[in-house]
């Protein structure tokens, strides 16, 4: 996977592309960083690369120009054919685990990322493929999304995590959330361990954690429910949860 | 604002807590950014952090300890009142600009950043206040989780945004998303600027945002409208809308 980063920040980025899972997903050649500056892309004398919204209002807007071409360079330099170009911004599609795991399927992902100001609307009807935003919060830029994509992206790629199953079980995956954890002490300042798990016999606690896990799914994520296909078994411990509200 | 932000990557913090507006708030002394590495509180003589779960199970847990040791220092250091504790997990509360509104009324938001591990159950149930997940998407880790909240918190905090008015009159805060923005050329690669913003005529301008903001929020974020009191002109435009489809 090739990422192409276009920021104005690209200082921003050394911290986390250059730690833990990031990091090691580049030293294992699975994927590859290119963080460019898009402001050394602009043809104004000033190297300016925002200017006054049409129509008036406050606020600057990004000019097309540099954008478009910073992408132009970027589709130039590589010969992937599953290419997205994505502008993170709040009006965007939501960011969830599907569309992830659909990005997986890249081979180049080209970010676009605003700070401040707006976008002017040629970038977004003429070159962005996807528009996304992580979440219904209002954000300084456009690169923090990218790098949240950046690492919900490069954990599902083959050969990134040492456990190839790691990346299946975890949360949203199965559709509950997760069960209870816990570990050693069993007693910490009298808190305790359910004895349930400390008694070795897996069937019961396989049971113990699968109730856990649609309990904590009722309480807290009650939509993700009514996406699921409910075993029997998970319908009657909903009945008693109902129940005992 | 006081930050603490319980990590065992420190150092992925550097690039987004070192530039633009995290850094300025920072120099104008409006917040306060204490990263705090929690495997030094570790009482364990290889200073492991995380042991195997009970009742086994894929994956490894971290121990309630070290993170309720590195608390205690971190709560002892402030005489902060407004205080949450907020631990960044899959489970959570899902983020949102209420809730960004909420936490910028504290003086002290505490982060507990697990990476790859789950958490001790004794840590979410007796230490932390607030369990927050930023999106439906699994993340190698809290610390981006924790960036995402920082940045969105303190671009509400008193004298950080420079135009007061920058903060309120974004997405989400209106109902509506914003309306498309251009700026120069007028014509850019064929491209072209819509007439109603080069007439001149303001209210025309406000009217022509006004039904677009509509727009493209029915279009692609229909679920905000039903939170909206639509005002009569809101109501027409959207019948004919519904028409045109």
């Amino acid at each position: 996977m090739r990422y192409d980063i276009l920021t104005l920040f690209p200082e921003m980025f050394t911290g986390v592309l250059g730690h833990s899972i990031l990091k090691r997903a580049e030293e294992k050649k699975i994927v590859n960083y290119n963080v460019v500056d898009f402001r050394t892309f602009s043809k104004d004398k000033h190297q300016r690369v925002d200017d006054y919204p049409y129509g008036g209002g406050g606020g600057m807007v990004l000019t097309p120009q540099p954008v478009f071409d910073a992408i132009e360079e970027v589709t130039k330099q590589s010969r992937c054919e599953k290419r997205r170009i994505i502008l993170l911004c709040p009006q965007g599609e939501r960011y969830s685990q599907k569309k992830a795991e659909e990005l997986a399927q890249c081979d180049q992902l080209i970010f676009i990322c605003g700070h401040y100001e707006g976008y002017d609307e040629r970038i977004r009807e003429h070159l962005v493929t996807d528009e996304i935003s992580i979440g219904d919060y209002v954000l300084t830029g456009g690169e923090l999304g990218a790098m949240v994509i950046i690492d919900s992206v490069t954990r599902l790629l083959t050969g990134v995590l040492g456990n190839e199953t790691s990346a299946i079980t975890d949360s949203f995956s199965s559709g509950l959330l997760e069960y209870p954890h816990y570990t050693r002490p069993v007693d910490f300042r009298g808190l305790k361990v359910p004895d349930v798990l400390l008694s070795g016999h897996h069937e019961n606690i396989e049971q113990w954690r699968h109730e856990q896990a649609l309990k904590r799914t009722y309480e807290r994520r009650p939509d993700l429910l009514n996406e699921r296909n409910l075993s029997e078994k998970e319908r009657d411990w909903l009945q008693s949860m109902k129940k005992d509200k």
